[in-house]
């Protein structure tokens, strides 16, 4: 680490004070001239054909332009959820906008909404994956089932996708969306060789990414171009250039899309509203703004799939793994969301074993649809195989973090696909957490009433082709336009790459917004990508400034290119301090009328094809309360491998934040469906987000740095993998405390409680 | 051309249709929210002290915000006309700005400043170039005069520039800005042996670039980064943000300079209330927009200077030049204009001579300052030696174009500073008219009473640092951010050059607006150089992207590169047209999460630093009423080396554009000053712009290919080369027509009627 300047040290997330002084303009905070603010009438039915819909008391509203229902709209195929505009004469969802108010202003636009009259014809629902699977169930897609959406590709699931020919992929006459196998030897062999068998059925719910700041887009059309300007709270503004232009029927390059500052993503924003807001821009020829409620926000986006895992392992009384047997369930609401496959590879990779057998579908329901969260999948799958082994190693009378070791992946080691680990450290998060004082005095815990669990998670991390140019100002200060857009830091870890390449302080370097019409691609913001794709692009745009500037600087010195060097900004022959030239001089050269050296101006270009698998290993130490099953979680320690530590300090907050959703899957949060598919936790009242008097354990970072070959300076993504252990580290330290063993998050203290109850029963019985 | 697809085609200005329909947004249609309307008091006197300024009565005119004056503004060293802000004790011409009004609306703003009281106490002046050199004249800068302009640099004149060390170029004591010299040989005994001499003094006036748009700022702070925006109708946003960041002592990086659509610029529109905009703004946090009235355009910008030259030139009776002698006399107002040198280089240059004595020098008064006006200098060059030449052939009986032929410099001659003349079609564009039929037939039409003179000029061209930056959209739309400001076509031909090398039609290529922020570095549009330079880094990012496309196709075809080609959008194996894919498709390669190939991206860089002179001959018909002196100007045609006429629309267009303005400086503009300092002609009721009554002779443009070695395809600069010989060729055609020898510009009805009735009072006599 010493050998850098630049990266490896602290650093605060540059816009950091902007964002906290109210300095940073938000979506919300955006007016434009002429704009109207939009508010849609949700549909108050899961499943329902709409009779009719009467605006007349609404356009009555002062200040109300426009009610639109879908006759306004083109009639574009639904084929996934952000091209389902309004409701066609059905709706498939509680929330779903059926209607949509424009109005001057947005108290006038909800006064409006509240008074548009929708008549509904109410139609049977299937809620729950059983019902859906139901032979005769009612089909959420009469006419096919949608191929639906790529998120958890973006993320860096391993997504199959069909290219570009969607209408092959529907199904029709079932709600099932998608099924996938993974098998491997004999799991009914291994099973009968086993010693111990270990089998549960395991759920996780619907869980809402719950970003401080909801979705928002404003769409402004261009009456000259004939075309669309978007700024929307997004991960992905080129995603969002696609759909938009794909929606208006426009190339690309007539849509320029901006993401403002953003309040928190967490795999949620990619396009949603963005086409009918831009529709709608469109049709009324001004500049149209929707903001979401949080209560729409909570109705009608896109939040992680409730999963069922039926899990069966069996091992030798050494606590080797001989088979996995696992049926994964999905419920992806009414658009697929195409995760159940790879929540079975996680299950059957990150601990191999001879004999695999796992079924994966994943089904469509009357919810909202849901999308990606933070390593979308693998908190439940992690879950549920982590307490698995937990329970099997108690069993067993063994040490759990050794049975752990034993059966951890190696490099090398086949994963589920059969596919081959690449270098990573598995077992080396696992081993920093086993030198730890708290493992090492776990008992000792456990005799004052505590217990310690542990547990392991990671994530593949998603791959992309990525771009960057560089160039430097007069004044020294060097720009780099990469398109990424930042959602947690990454802007300020280019900044350092940028800096460590070129041999200035990192205040040198300006990042410039991501901006479709003037910034290279980059895909979204997902994956835990960012700094590993377009990082790489960051480092090879600034290497090849780097040798523009030394040729220059040689050419004024005399001397051969290889003996420069760049040190603080200023160029000079190696070892020669005393006569050195100043960047800012050097670009200057190159903005000269009549001048003699080209102007400086460099592109990277990238594509980082292979994954560079990160782990973050996690122990919390819990108190459980006998008498109301509340757990507290005293200490949460994670070690990660990060590959290499950009900046420290952006890695350590996106740990704990990580950490702390994974607090909240594991005993707290639930959206909850009635049966008659109403949302019953449509608020913050009802939906229980971890707060900091809950969820505010003394939280410790181990940063573990195994380089990977492909990212910048061996960095590895560093955003999914601190959520993906978290709720089965809290099961196991649950059992390590009361012996219980929580198959269902979140793990509430109603359940805990009553968990206690049949303990304590079953133990009097014998 | 018939190799070219998309070069060589006429091709319409591509935001021609938005020009004319309005759709276009020139920086007075912009509004910012908070925005004040700037108007500045102009000083009344040429030369005084201001006593005191009550801004009472102004600042109670309902709407204005502020009243400010240089106490209000840090004390900047006006060392050029951008950095004299506001007049600090003491005005140096009449229109100089006092004190500025800022309110909310433009009327507010413009009664505001008509109720400021300015109390001046007047001092001596210097209207003239003998006044400002007479012993004792009152000094417009008793401290020393500055270094003034680089405009003319800027255009390719060859000024001297001392790099950054402007205060050891300040001269006390004198309004003698500079000197210069050229000398070659011994002109005496040259002169000596001549058979024939012309000797006369040539003038020509102030004239104003006059675009259609006046000059406009918008400058909006912004709070969060103490960082400034400047909108304005520039010919150089990178020029802008330099000067506003030097005034504003920010790092350029914190300064985002846009050029808005420009309504002409003409060399006029470089930085100049830009600096004290900004300034403005940064005081009173809010955005400040200033545009010019017309008055203010024509009392306070910056006009071409006054010139005058005395030129004796000798020859043997064949037409052989045996010796130029000149002094050129330059008014630059209030700051040097730098450039009476350049006049004299070109009048030693173009007809080498191997007696050479030259000497030229700057002045300063009591005026506005001067600037840049299209190929600054050369129509008064051309003026005097071509109409010397003329006459000298006239004197000798010898026909006019076949002296200038015997004399005209050919590549490898030497250039008044001993430079050799490199590759360029002098020659030929005098052997094109040569071979017209009015040529042919002119003493048929002077015995028809009118005459038809001709006449060449040139203009050396610009150099300059470049870099572009191309990328390909998903549906096949190529992106150019190029930074180069659009004054007159130069995106229109970029689009053609990049659709060339990349095999797409122009339809296919979309030109990014520069920006400072998000655009590599380009040097000010002036010189005719944009398409020269820039257009060479244009043509290197896409022959770039060319590349990176074929490699990706040729890895989908399983070819290699070499094999690969590039017809109408669509990549495929060279002969193999019906297997082929779109560069949409290939782009998209790029764009893919989980990609296997980098993002189509890339950059290029320039530096031309070689000139390459173009010319342009003309050929005027005229017809001369004996009665008032009115010239009618019944044909002109224009033969002029384009090197490669990337697009012959845009060029004929500034062809025309050019001779038109070259007839105002032969006929009409005339920028008047009385000896108090008071300008006469401060509006268009005075200034007499050609109108198309006077001024719309049937134009033919006749275009030479003979290609550049440094500019793309060969092209060389075509925007200045076209106004420099229109008033020469106007002279030799008035003599054609008349026997009168005019050498004073403009040569207006008065002029030549008193002209003629001298003549005819001589011939009485003779």
């Amino acid at each position: 680490m010493s050998d850098f300047s630049a990266i490896g040290q602290p650093k605060p997330i540059i816009d950091g004070k902007a964002k906290v002084i109210g300095g940073a303009q938000y979506l919300p905070d955006m007016q434009l001239p002429g704009m109207l603010h939009a508010r849609f009438v949700p549909s108050s039915y899961a499943h329902a054909n709409i009779r009719s819909i009467d605006a007349s008391e609404a356009l009555a509203v002062p200040g109300v332009a426009a009610v639109l229902t879908h006759e306004d709209l083109p009639n574009i195929v639904p084929s996934s959820r952000n091209k389902l505009l309004l409701a066609r004469g059905r709706v498939i969802f509680v929330g779903q906008p059926v209607a949509l108010v424009l109005a001057s202003t947005e108290a006038a636009a909800a006064d409006g909404a509240e008074r548009v009259m929708v008549d509904y014809e109410p139609l049977p629902t299937a809620m729950s994956i059983d019902e859906a699977m139901a032979e005769g169930a009612p089909l959420v897609w009469p006419t096919g089932v949608p191929k639906g959406s790529e998120d958890a590709g973006a993320h860096g699931a391993d997504v199959d996708e069909d290219d570009d020919d969607e209408d092959d992929d529907f199904k029709v006459g079932t709600n099932v969306a998608k099924e996938g196998f993974y098998k491997r030897g004999d799991v009914e062999a291994g099973f009968a060789e086993a010693d111990v068998i270990i089998e549960h059925t395991y759920t996780s719910p619907m869980v809402h990414q719950s970003s401080l700041e909801t979705q928002g887009v404003i769409a402004q059309p261009d009456p000259l171009t004939d075309g669309m300007a978007i700024w929307s709270s997004t991960q992905d503004p080129f995603g969002v250039r696609k759909e938009v232009a794909s929606a208006l029927g426009l190339p690309e390059s007539l849509v320029r899309s901006k993401g403002a500052v953003i309040g928190g993503g967490f795999g949620a924003k990619f396009p949603l509203y963005e086409p009918l807001i831009a529709l709608v821009a469109d049709k009324l020829g001004r500049p149209v703004k929707l903001v979401l409620t949080r209560s729409e926000e909570l109705l009608a986006t896109n939040p992680a799939p409730p999963l069922r895992v039926h899990l069966k392992i069996g091992a030798k009384s050494d606590g080797t793994l001989l088979a996995i047997q696992a049926q994964i369930y999905l419920d992806g609401g009414c658009y697929p969301a195409n995760m159940a496959k790879f929540v079975g590879f996680q299950i059957g990779s990150y601990y191999p074993t001879p004999n695999l057998d796992i079924y994966a579908v994943d089904v469509v329901t009357f919810k909202q649809s849901t999308g990606a969260y933070r390593a979308p999948g693998a908190p439940t799958a992690f879950f549920a195989i982590d307490t698995a082994l937990d329970e099997m190693a108690e069993k067993l009378g063994l040490d759990p973090l050794e049975v752990k070791l034993k059966n951890a992946a190696r490099p090398g080691d086949l994963m589920a696909d059969d596919d081959v680990w690449p270098g990573m450290g598995m077992r080396e998060t696992l081993e920093a957490l086993q030198a730890h004082p708290v493992w090492q005095n776990r008992e000792q815990a456990r005799a004052k009433g505590r217990g310690v669990g542990i547990a392991v998670g990671g994530w593949m991390g998603g791959t992309s082709p990525a771009a960057a140019a560089c160039t430097i100002d007069r004044d020294g200060m060097v720009s780099i336009n990469v398109g990424a857009m930042d959602i947690s830091g990454s802007t300020t870890g280019f900044t350092l790459i940028a800096a460590e390449v070129l041999g200035v302080t990192p205040d040198k370097i300006r990042i410039v917004p991501s901006d479709t019409a003037v910034s290279p691609f980059a895909t979204g913001t997902g994956g835990s990508k960012m700094t590993y794709t377009s990082g790489v692009a960051v480092a090879k745009a600034a290497e090849e400034v780097r040798q523009q500037v030394l040729a220059i600087a040689a050419e004024e010195f005399e001397a051969a290119v290889e003996d420069m060097e760049i040190v603080d900004g200023r160029v000079r022959v190696k070892g020669l301090p005393t006569k050195s030239i100043s960047l800012g001089k050097i670009a200057n050269e190159g903005m000269k009328f009549g001048g003699d050296h080209p102007t400086i101006f460099a592109h990277g270009r990238a594509v980082v094809t292979d994954q560079s698998p990160a782990f973050s290993a996690q122990m919390v130490e819990v108190e459980v309360d006998d008498e109301t099953g509340e757990v507290k979680v005293l200490r949460l320690i994670t070690a990660q491998d990060v590959g290499r530590a950009i900046n420290p300090m952006a890695i350590e907050g996106q740990i704990t934040g990580g950490a702390t959703q994974g607090l909240g899957w594991a005993l707290y949060e639930e959206m909850v469906y009635g049966d008659d598919g109403q949302l019953l936790t449509g608020s913050f009242m009802d939906y229980a987000l971890p707060d900091t008097l809950q969820a505010a354990p003394e939280m410790e970072t181990i940063l573990l740095e195994i380089p990977s070959e492909h990212g910048p300076f061996g960095a590895r993504g560093v955003g999914e993998p601190p959520v993906t252990p978290t709720a089965a580290a809290v099961a196991n330290a649950i059992a390590h405390a009361t012996g219980v063993r929580m198959t269902d998050i979140p793990m509430t203290a109603p359940d805990i409680y009553r968990a206690l109850k049949a303990r304590n029963g079953h133990n009097s019985h014998t």
